[in-house]
Order: structure tokens, then sequence, then C-alpha cells
């Protein structure tokens, strides 16, 4: 049995990663078998358990550094109970978020160390990463502009804009240190062109 | 106002922590004023809440690396909103387990890398480590004969017997390696003279 292809979708909200999923999730279909398509945070029971700890409101404060140390702990349970098991089965995971949003809300966007997610990356991912993850890129204006479309105009201060800023920053350094896993994909183009550009990297990627 | 000091009770089962905690309690009191008593995993309601998400039964498996990023989680729960606050506010701080007991059971004991969890003792203690640890030691046939006589005889096995062995070494070598933080206590002694050696050693330590 061929071990199936990791692939992730990350990058900035509004970048239409959702919309991507399905279309080339088909794409994968006609030509691998059927792929999980899954997402993070969450993944499987457990691990959206760990991340409604992380996220739900609670009377006292959740330190970064715990909230960090959930999100990897809900990480292990999504990778050692649904991604590898079904890499190993032959089929091709397509991931919703990964580590790289790690780097660039938790690190760039909330000031925690990378050296303490790259620790809790080698800790929990180790060798097994994503063989391609698909960067969706979009200038800050645009997402700006995008979320406001979306009907929430009012969340973007200057602080935020600035955070938006960190985290794509954050993205695109990743994705340029290494060009032999990551794919930076325009997310200004239309829909059909970058499911094109995305089917065509994993052709180029993943023939035969 | 002066900060407290950060004290730990820590080792194997059955050595008699927890009878000693409010003796000592007690000594604080006197001449101290009131101490905090707290006890890992735990010591508030989130660190509770994640505990209890790493020790309850679900339906798929919790990854050995997910239940150690989650003990992490909820001791820095524990440290940032009860125990630094209260060492800053004067108090002493009289805690039933700590780190060590990471290395010991989940290190030693199950086989997870010590690497890892000085990384995460890193992240999540840094240099505010407590000012003095009791390890609390007993040979693992008296530990084993202890147990038996709670009514849990069947329990040890020759598997569990290796286990608390390892335990045990675990805990004696962190303490032999940092004299200037740990105290070793003899925990075949009688209750009133473990209670004794442990007062003498923090007249010693923090007289004045």
């Amino acid at each position: 049995m061929t071990r199936g292809r990791f692939i992730v979708f990350d990058g900035v909200e509004g970048s239409g990663k959702s919309t991507q999923m399905p279309r080339v999730a088909r794409w994968i279909r006609d030509r691998h078998g059927e792929p999980v398509t899954t997402r993070e945070p969450g993944g499987t029971a457990l691990a959206e358990e760990i991340r409604r700890v992380a996220l739900e409101d609670h009377d006292e404060p959740l330190p970064k550094t715990a909230e960090l140390l959930l999100m990897f702990a809900a990480r292990s349970v999504h990778l050692n109970n649904r991604i590898w098991p079904a890499l190993q089965a032959g089929h091709w995971v397509l991931c919703d978020r990964f580590v790289d949003a790690s780097f660039a809300y938790q690190g760039a966007g909330q000031g925690l160390p990378s050296h303490d997610i790259e620790q809790l990356e080698t800790m929990v991912v180790g060798t097994q990463q994503p063989d391609c993850v698909f960067l969706f890129d979009l200038p800050v204006e645009v997402l700006v502009q995008r979320v406001a479309q979306r009907g929430n105009a009012d969340r973007f201060d200057r602080a935020e804009t600035d955070f938006h800023a960190r985290v794509r920053t954050m993205y695109l350094e990743r994705a340029q240190r290494r060009p032999e896993r990551y794919a930076i994909i325009d997310a200004t183009a239309s829909v059909e062109s970058m499911t094109r550009t995305i089917c065509d990297e994993l052709e180029r990627r993943f023939a035969g």
C-alpha cells in the first residue's frame, strides 16, 4: 500500500482556502481515490474537546503558553488518531491549517517565541511533515476589505491591521524558506484559476 | 512586601506527603503567616478541567505526548493563576507534586524523553523554580508493602514494580543533582520525625 500524500492549505483569513478544499478534493478523488479532508484546530472528537477548553470563556485567564500547549495537544491527537492512520491506509489527506498557523497567529500575532513553537513542532510532528503546504496569500488591505464585506467592518482597528500584517509576514517567511515544501498561492486570483494552479502544482510534484 | 517561599513536596506514592502537608503548614503559619496549600495536577478550576480531559476515558486514544502537553498546560494555569500571585502577595506556597513528578512518572515511568520535558519546563516554569523541593523517598519494597496495606495488593505485578523503581531512580537523580534546591526525606521515618526534619530544613534554609 503506497502512503498517501499529506497536503495542507494554510494562510490568512478570507483567502478562500475553504472554497478550494472541495474543488481540490474532487481533483484528487478522480486520480488517487477518496481523500480525507479535515481541519485544525480540531479533527477528532477528543481534539475538539481540547480545542473547546482552549477557546471557551472561563472565570480565570488562560495563559498564552497554556493555550499554545493545548493547541499542540489537540494537534497531537489529530495527527495520531486521524491524519497518520489515513495516510498509512493510502488516503491523501487535505488539512485546512496546520503548524504554520501556530507560528503565524500565536507566534508573530500574539508574540509567543518562535523557538517554543519550533520545539513543540519537533515534539508533536517530528519528521512526519506535510508533503506540500499551499500558502494562500493576500495583501492585508484586501484581507481587511474582504472581512468587511462579510459584515465585520468594525473589527479592524489599527492594532488588528498590524496583527494581520505580522501574521502574513510570518507565513511568507516560512514559505520562502522551504520552497520544496511550500507553494504560495495568490489569493487575489479567481476561484477557477486558483484551483488550476493548485492542481497543476500537485500534478507536477506528485505525478506517477 | 517580601515574596513568599515556594515549597514543593514530591516523591513516590505512599510516602506520606499528604500527611506532612497540614503539619508543615501549621509550622509555617506560626512563623510566616497563612500559607497557600495546593496540589498538582490541578490547583484551579481551569487546571482541573484540563486535567479531567487528560484523565477521563475517551472513545479514542490520548497520545502520551498530548497527555504531557495537557499536564504542562494545566501547570501553566496553576502557576499563573494561583502560585505566582500568592507568592507575590507574600504567602508561602506548599504544593503537593510539581515538575519532578512529570520527569519521574511520564519520563522515566512511561518512557517520554527527558529532553521534551525539560523544554516544557523551560517554557512553562522558566526561572521561577521552587525555592525548595522535599523529595519523599521510599525503597520500592516498602512502597509495594504500603500500597498493599491500602488494599491494592493485586496492583503490583513485576512490570509495576519495575515502573516504580524507575520512577524512584529518576526522583533521586534529580534531587542529587541540585542539593541547593532539593532535600531528600527518608519516608520510612516516623511522622513526627519527618515533620521535624522538614521544619528544621526550612528553618536552616530560610531563617530570618
